[in-house]
Formats: C-alpha cells, structure tokens, sequence
C-alpha cells in the first residue's frame, strides 16, 4: 500500500477572535501549511475540510481565498472526531492513487452562547444530562467508586496540561495553575470544576499530505509518516450516560477498538508510542482514554497521572501542547490541532515542550455519538 | 484499477413528510436499498451520508437504528453536489483496498420556511440576488440575448419533467401540464414561472457500493459498474449572477470540467450516454447543462428540447425520472436519487419511463459555491 506523509503543517492559534470571519482563521492556518511546505496554492489536487458548527461550503469559503484552481472541496463532519474523519478521506484519496497532493483541514467557530446538544436524547435533555460535563462527571464518579480514583489525580490532569499549555504559544490558555487553584474553581458539574474542563472556541489548523514520491520532492520541511488513522464508533445505542449502568459492556468502547485497529494497522502498540495527544474534554475524560489506549491498565489511569507517567518526561508523555484544557475545543478544527502538535514533536520543534527523542506519535478524538478517531504518526 | 459496482439501490419518496423525521426517512431508504442488494446491515463495513440541512451526525443518526455495528459513518456536505461527493468517498473507500462493501446514502428534510441562502455575498443579498431563481433567471435571459432561445423552449423542459414526472411513483409532483399552464403560472422571477422551478423538499436515496470480487457474491440484483465519479469547482470567484457578466469566461465551466474528467476516467463521451438525470434545479438551468455536458452545441439547447431530443425516445433522453422540477430537491439527498433512477434505468426496471435499452447512464448535480459531480453509471 502506498505511504503518506504530512509534509506541510500549519495551525492558527485557539482561543476567541471576536470580528475575524472563520474564513480568515482558516485562511492562516493552510497558509502556514502552504509555507511550510514551500508549495504553492495551485499545487493542491483536492481538499477536505472538517468543522462542525460552521454553514455550508465553509471549506470553500476559506480556500477561495487563495485563487479558485477547480480542485474538488468536501466539508466532513463527525462530531468532535471530524478532524480525524477528514484526515482519513484525505489518506485515502492518497492511497487510492487518485490524487498525489492533498489539503486536509479544520477549522472552527463555536460562539460562547452555544450547545444545544443536538446529540442527546430527549429523555436525557429532560434529566439536564445533555452536556459534557454531566457525562464526564458521572463516568468520573463511577470510576472513583470502582478504581478509588481520587479527585486529586483527577485534577492533577489539569495541573499537567495548564502546565504544559502555559508554554505553548497556540494555545487559548496559557497560565499554570496549583492543584488547589482547579479544585477550589467554581463547580461546573460535581465532581468536575471550571479548570478541568475544556471550553468550546476557535481555531484552525492544516495538514498537505503527499504520496511517499511526491514527499521527496517537497521535503522543505521534515516529511512525517501517516503509519494509521482509523475511525471507529460506539457499538452502543445509548453512548451517554445511561450506557454506563443499563448496559453490561461486553463489546470494547470505540477508543480502544479504533486504537487497536490503528495498532495493526501500523504494526506497533502503545507501548511504542512517545508522544500522545488525546481527548481531554475534561480531566477524567484524558484518564479514561489513557487506560482505553493501552498506556496503563484498566483503572489505573488516576495513579498512572499522579505519578508522573504522563509528563514530559514520563513513560508516555500526554497533552504536552496542553490538551483540550488549556487550548479549548475548536470542535471540528481540534484533532487537526493535535495531529499539527504531534507533527512539530516529531520534528523536533516543540521547543521548550520538546519530548526528546521521539519517533512516534498518537492522537486521539472522542466525540458525540461514540465517534473515535485514532491517527499514528512516525518519522 | 479496482472495479466498483452498485450492488443494492433504494430511495424513499420525494415530497414533504410532515411530522416524519429524516431519520425514519433514511432509514426506509437504506433498508430498500439492503433489501435490493440482498444483504444485512452488518456486513456493511463503512458509511457515508450527504446532508446540508440536518444536524450533526445525521448519518449515524440514521443508522443506529439498524444497529451500532462500530463502523465509521462520516458526513458529507458539498452544496447541491453532497451527494456527487459522497458517493465519491465512498468509491475511494473500496478503490483504495480498506473496504469491500460501503454504504452512502443521502438524505435531506429542507422546511418551507427555508433558504438563508448563505452561500451569497453581501451585496448580492442586498441587490435581492440571493435565491437561485435570480441567479438562473438571469442566465435565462442572457441565453436567450445571446442564442434566440425562446421561453417556449425553457418552458418545454418544464412540461417534459412534468410528463415523465406523472408516471414516477417516487416523483413530489405527479401531474402533467400543458405549457400554457406552466406559461401562466405566477412568476417567481422573469422569465421563470411557478411550474418550472424546483422546490427544496424532503427524501433519502441510498446506495450499496462493493469491489468487483464482492458483487460476485451480492447479486440478487443486477450490479451495476460506476465507471466514473468526478467533482470539480467552479473556477471563478464569483460564481453567481455577476460572473456571467463582469468576468471573461476563459476557464470551462465546472460542469464542462467535471464531465470532462468523468467521460475520460469512463472512456467514453457524451455521444455514448443513454439517459441522463441532470441538475434542473429550474427549466433553464437543464438546458445549460445538455449544453455544457455535451449533449448538445452551446446555445443549441433550447432548440435541442423543443426538437424532442432530451425526450424518451429522443437523442439522448434526459430527466426521465421527472427531474428537480417534479421530484423537488432535497439537498444532500438529490443527487443520490439521480443514481437510483439511472441505477433502475440501467436494469430495465423503469417500468413505463423505461429507456429502451439504456447501458450507459450519467448524473450531474450542480450547486451553491460552484460545486458540480458528474457520475457516469454503465452495465
């Protein structure tokens, strides 16, 4: 099968821009992309665009910009693992032979009076468990319940990634805070407080992806394989809330189905993996995931976090860009954003957040509906 | 290359389904289309939905009602295109080795109340430039400036879609007319009536792709070959109204370009196609289409029509289906039931509109932003 590289990344920052258009924050980030891979517009064969809450032909609308050249433009959406879905198509159209260069994107524009939850069921809506939080919180209840997971671990997530976040220049926030800082923030839904969750906002980020010959022509900046990207979904009817107690859960969640699909696909485990960027809607949601990826066993992700296995220079460093918490979700745009952070850690760019020496990198979305997507990158 | 068929087709009815939500929609669609193709849901092994005006995740929505069986579902939307591109993806899919068997369907609910029109530039939306009626009525009457096309012969596109609508048991409008009638019928813009005007409505169309190999297996119904699926964007930044006017037209219109690519990819030309469903999102927008897919010289198409040549027994019979004009538009789902009716056509079970041994068969959506997809279908 053919190999795909990412050979230019570009990513504006998140956070809120009140007055400038999404079509100017995605107009920055694939410029970025453009630059630096030292390619040109018109050198794009077809583009695929991934956001969620913007209208119709947003993809187009931001590319117009630099010159109508006639390529196909697909907006994707799967939720909050859109950005892993477009990837995806982009990857295929690669492998397909159908194209040699592609622009894969996201970008994202989520006002602050948002949510309406059009993923919850009515019944869930009526019970007020129709937003992240009462999700999350309630799966961080039953996992403290069950695994003694304490919500000192729980907010030590939040320690590590307004840490790491506080030194990356793209991030929204950018400030360290004290454990009791986040514990003692008002509470958003028990047992999760405002620093442990992430907000909806802004952002975008760009991806050209080229067949393994074209990347040898158009290697200005270090060429990263795409090793795996798979996109898997819940096999639950009720992904919310309620699945965790009415349902016995005899088939593995989506997290770890599409990991281990991307595992094999990529013919390494986590055990490989150097540098992670996964889902942190909130601070239970990345200990969660950390288990479910196969970075530390079933329960163990609250002490895995309290003993510094996910820091910079632990066994599997986690959110090093900060994660969710301290970027925000720029809800289509934030899987390209953490596939960009992956990108310049493999390229030895990361500056101060610099994981040193690594060779492979995960990202991992978790959305609405049971969406996961997985995507392995090496160099 | 890999060869990729349509091994089960199914469509729900055109019209307005009050108080019916798309879901149940979709999912009589999908399930006539696993009915065709003589299979269960669970060996479909990735989805693809085309929407515009549905929420997030639509296309799970829809299936999750057959089962979660883990597979990706993914959203698409391109404009009035949405479906062309789907079918696109998941053509990909199959080509590019991941999968065997892909389901993409369409599907669309558009209120009465609708058209923001979000796909038009301020000043347009200012000058009252901002439905598709303008748009083509001004194109209409630019055509008949430039080439002597009469309104007779754009109301003649009308009355045919009407006749053939009359014997469609999937069309929203099933009534012949005579011309004076679509003539008379209250003006919606000059020199575009009541009658020749699509409207945006409700429907669901769904398609069963599979590699060559697999549709070996899965043929209880006729497999039919997509020998092309091509997208293309209008090369012009202003692709409404006023780039007819202001802009010189040295780039072939999007619809040229896509068919273009398609007829080369199939290695045939337009003199090869038996029956075409094309965009009629009103009467004379199908006569710039016969024109610009090749059907006919530019300028000809109005007398092309007048002449018979786009009627069943004609040169090249055209919206046999009833067109746009008699089964309305529901958006993302528009295109896919142009496939049906050409995958229906291509096995001889029209019924009444039968084309009598139509091989070859094409579909062109043409929509907001200058998107177009041209799929040539044979057997």
């Amino acid at each position: 099968m053919k190999k795909v590289m990412i050979v230019g990344a570009g990513a504006h920052e998140c956070g809120r821009f009140e007055g400038k258009p999404f079509t100017e924050i995605g107009r920055v980030a694939v410029q970025r992309a453009l630059d630096d891979a030292g390619m040109e517009f018109k050198d794009i064969q077809g583009a695929f665009c991934s956001r969620v809450f913007l209208p119709q032909c947003s993809g187009l609308k931001v590319l117009t910009q630099f010159g109508r050249t006639g390529i196909p433009v697909v907006d994707i959406e799967a939720a909050c693992a859109a950005s892993g879905a477009c990837l995806r198509q982009a990857y295929n159209a690669i492998v397909s032979g159908q194209y040699d260069i592609v622009l894969a994107f996201g970008v994202e524009k989520v006002g602050r009076g948002f949510l309406p939850a059009p993923n919850y069921a009515e019944w869930q809506v009526r019970m007020g468990l129709c937003q992240n939080p009462q999700y999350w919180s309630m799966n961080a209840r039953r996992h403290m319940y069950d695994y003694g997971t304490t919500i000192e671990q729980i907010a030590q997530v939040a320690v590590k990634n307004h840490k790491y976040g506080a030194l990356n220049p793209y991030a929204m926030y950018r400030k360290e805070m004290t454990i009791d800082e986040i514990l003692n923030s008002p509470m958003v839904c028990d047992p999760m407080t405002l620093f442990m969750v992430c907000a909806p906002n802004e952002g975008s980020a760009a991806m050209i992806l080229c067949s393994e010959e074209f990347a040898k022509k158009y290697n200005k900046s270090k060429p990263v394989n795409i090793a795996a990207c798979e996109h898997r979904i819940c096999k639950h009817p009720l992904v919310q809330v309620a699945a965790q107690y009415f349902y016995p859960f005899d088939n593995p969640p989506a997290t770890t189905e599409a990991s281990m699909a991307a595992y094999e696909a990529a013919g390494i485990g986590p055990d490989d993996v150097d540098v992670a960027e996964v889902q942190d809607t909130d601070a239970f949601c990345e200990i969660e995931a950390i288990e479910q990826l196969g970075f530390c066993e079933k329960g163990e992700g609250g002490r895995f976090t309290e003993e510094g296995a996910t820091e910079i220079d632990g066994k599997i460093p986690v959110n090093i860009s900060g994660g969710l918490i301290s970027n925000g979700e720029p809800v289509g745009a934030s899987g390209m954003r953490q596939v960009f952070e992956i990108v310049c850690q493999l390229r030895g760019n990361s500056g101060a957040r610099q994981v040193e020496g690594a060779k492979v990198g995960l990202t991992h979305v978790y959305g609405a509906d049971g969406h996961c997507a997985v995507v392995i990158l090496n160099c």
